[in-house]
């Protein structure tokens, strides 16, 4: 490959303005990250591309193509590049814009129950779709199952995950878990417009894993909501509690342009941001808190998506008696006020409700919570 | 309620300017935070916050009302908003400048001894003052006790403190200890300006506990001055150790007027620091040192106040034998070179002095640290 | 000593022009670092500087001084200011510029093996140089052998390393070894033009240190390139790996000059790299990935070189079965996603792979790490 990544990503920083600049960089990117040979230019076969055949599925993951499904782009401009070029904008044709949007609603925090089968099968939807993220904010966001972030996925150690990704939008989208061991290339990879991809995962271990769209350039994606939570139980349970999760994210966003705002990859690369949220609605929790009762054992699962920032986690009038920074339950630690979850990662963190009150659940790392990312936690007598 | 926490956001983000824009925003990220009632406009009782008494004070924290106090603002007008709106700094009107500033003195960085009893009795104030913070920088500062940290709390698991906090400034002030569980609600709510609160706490974990006022915009309060340590040993006490407490903590200031320079709560949001100093001096332990002899182990307990930025805290020419992530003495690290500590955290860390030498004490992550975040100590044969 | 730091430090962030005011920056930032008597003007002998005859060096690290070698800069001025001062770049005096650079090649990310000797003899030269991070892009590199980062130091705790600095550049620079235990006042002082230092230690504890060197200011020799990674097995060897060594860090250069670009200190303060980049190449790895074999157990050694930013270290379609926060193989985590390294710090992060594929190795703070911090481990069948 003749690709010069220092020069590519040097206009990337230093113009990131042009329709070409954006063109190369978004190929180059795409080198990168899962979808590689996508964006090489490369229009037939490749060996190392179509696996998953001749692997064995037990224990690990495995990547199934779909009948109708090509294991890869057939034509390199048709990936995240071709829409977003130009402006560098999530609006990218007007996608997301002049649609009617999806109304305000709050995201429910609770963890959704286990089902008893063992084997989980998801038909999930990539969109491009104008959401409310408040009653006056619209952003033109890329999404999972229409929704920032996407639905919470529940399942244990050892369960099966059956997923199947089809792209409603009209740019290339893909999925990445980081709870599945499996070759990125083959399940990890985009998926045009139109079409579907499957695969098939069984999580290892225990713990609050992030996933998102890893199409490049993945800031993008990420940055326009593509992203969400999968809580993997461990083999035995952990105590009972009342369980929340929790995804901060960052909100960069254009003017509004006919009422909807796009998110902006250059303020991306600025790290920015303008809001900071749990859940996808900054400070929804503020006006419709977390609700517990005296006694309770609280779990949060908090994952960090990002893009950049990490989330200092803190319980005001509260301290973590528990908390994971791996696998449930090996190695907890105990007494923590506040922990910084990575961009890209999620921590588990517990405490026992023993006096009723309101306790807000914030970022600590204020010049960036402050922007949203903040709820409240009532304990009720 | 009807905010629109979103689109008020949206006003502090991209205009942050104007006067009702920050009346507007400041009310509501009230809501976000203790002292939640003050600024809705409530001006009546409300059960949840009248608590205290029917909580059985035993092993949990309590917040009775002292007689003349009210526990709640009677008008959100008076709460931050009042004061810094406008110029969004802290000077707000001239509270902090034409007065005779404090002078310049080395903040002790040695943990003070426990007390004999086993019940702390701390009567503070809230205070607006010049604070010298070099020889030839002035800070309008809010406080507590007059100082850049406040003064260093220590007791052990168990113990109970005694708080009761006077409001000595032009704007309302509140006191959240991250080693207390308690409501926050009452506990740390905001109180009026000649006005006092109390409450009482037990600690249950030990470690390095940041304490701060949570008053709206917590940003603002934490960003001018007002936060510290409390230290609580574990029930069995830790190895003998010459032990110091350092608070990190971020300055943003706005220019010189008459000779003081204001907090910039516009700078905070955009998270560029202008100094970033252990126990509010920039550079202080490096004109004079902390100074242990050979053979001493050295315990540094590191509290991040932030508002934004975590410390990678690290001693030149040595390692952590010894490193705390949560309460002591549960969970040591061994062999650390350096750790992040959150912002709105505090985290633990030994070593044994086996040599003589000058070890500087650093935020290792430079572009913020050379600000000033840095010391020695001195270790003497 | 009659600094005054807050004033100065003022002028480095408000001003960071003038040569004086860079002169006297310099100046009083030597103070707070290693090699501070260098800078204070002192000429003559300082019985504190002197040392390492009268210690023990058993178990410790000793300093003891070259024929030939001063133990201190004889005069102030040639410290770091004599040279960066003015336009605060790496470029002073034109000593990168005009020189052929050196060709861009692929950094090895491979462990080196362990001597069998239990004596390292490391004779190094720092020099200012330019080099290739790309094709395209040439840096006005301060580096320790000719390469950024400088070489991987492998060797066992208890193991001795015998190092020697001999500077071959025109500007003050040194070495401060994270795995060593040892008076850096001595050890880790600034070496002038044409001289050279020696310091011997013992390595205590195991994992993945940072070196670098620590002449004022700190943050501009680190973030013009001198830094690289010493690892330290345990006695007890770690289980069999395909091991590699990932040092992170950024890039923050000046507009090209005669082709080449020179580090700037005025965008290191910003904290906002162009590049992000594992071993000194942003995206090698893309083009010329780690490869391994399934079945291998694999185990980064990942050091955050900075100068600011963390590594939201992950590797896409995996997780760590055990990574390590301190020294191996105490405390290890299980199940983890990602893991933030602090800047001045380092983690190892071991997986099994089982299953061919190719994965992506990122930093998963996307904002940064999109900036170059990616490559591919490539498992073959």
């Amino acid at each position: 490959m003749s690709t010069q990544p220092a020069s590519i990503l040097s206009e990337i920083v230093n113009e990131a303005t042009g329709r070409r600049a954006f063109l190369t960089r978004a190929s180059t990117l795409g080198l990168a990250l899962p979808g590689v040979g996508l964006l090489a230019g490369c229009s037939t076969s490749d060996p190392d591309q179509t696996g998953g055949a001749a692997r064995s599925p037990a224990d690990t993951g495995t990547a199934v193509p779909q009948a109708g499904t090509v294991l890869q782009n057939s034509n390199s401009r048709l990936d995240t590049a071709h829409d977003v070029s130009g402006h560098t904008k999530s609006t990218a044709e007007g996608a997301a814009i002049g649609v009617q949007p999806i109304p305000f609603r709050r995201y429910d925090p609770a963890l959704p129950p286990l089902s008893r089968e063992r084997t989980l099968r998801l038909n999930w939807s990539a969109t491009e779709v104008p959401i409310h993220i408040s009653k006056d904010v619209v952003v033109a966001a890329w999404t999972f199952e229409n929704d920032i972030p996407g639905p919470v996925v529940h399942c244990r150690v050892g369960d099966t995950v059956e997923f199947s990704l089809t792209n409603r939008g009209k740019i290339p989208h893909s999925m990445d878990f980081h709870a599945a061991q499996i070759d990125p290339k083959v399940a990890f990879r985009s998926v045009l417009p139109g079409e579907s991809l499957s695969f098939t995962f069984r999580p290892r271990h225990a713990g609050a894993f992030m996933y998102h769209c890893g199409t490049a350039p993945v800031l993008m994606h990420i940055g326009s909501g593509m992203y969400g939570a999968i809580i993997v139980d461990p083999p035995t349970p952990l105590p009972p509690a009342k369980e929340f999760v929790l995804v901060q994210s960052e909100f960069y966003l254009a003017p509004k342009e006919r009422g909807v705002q796009a998110f902006d990859y250059n303020k991306m690369l600025a790290t920015m941001p303008d809001y900071v949220a749990f859940n996808g609605r900054p400070s929804q929790y503020v006006e419709e808190p977390m609700r517990v009762k005296v006694g309770d054992r609280v779990r949060f699962y908090v994952v960090s998506a990002g893009p950049t920032h990490p989330c200092h986690f803190h319980v005001v009038g509260e301290q973590f008696d528990t908390m994971y920074l791996g696998a449930p339950p090996a190695m907890p630690l105990r007494g923590v006020q506040t922990f910084s979850v990575p961009a890209g990662g999620g921590m588990i963190f517990e405490l026992v409700c023993d006096i009723p009150g309101e306790f807000p659940v914030v970022n600590h790392g204020f010049g960036h919570g402050q922007k949203g990312a903040i709820g409240f936690l009532v304990v009720e007598a």
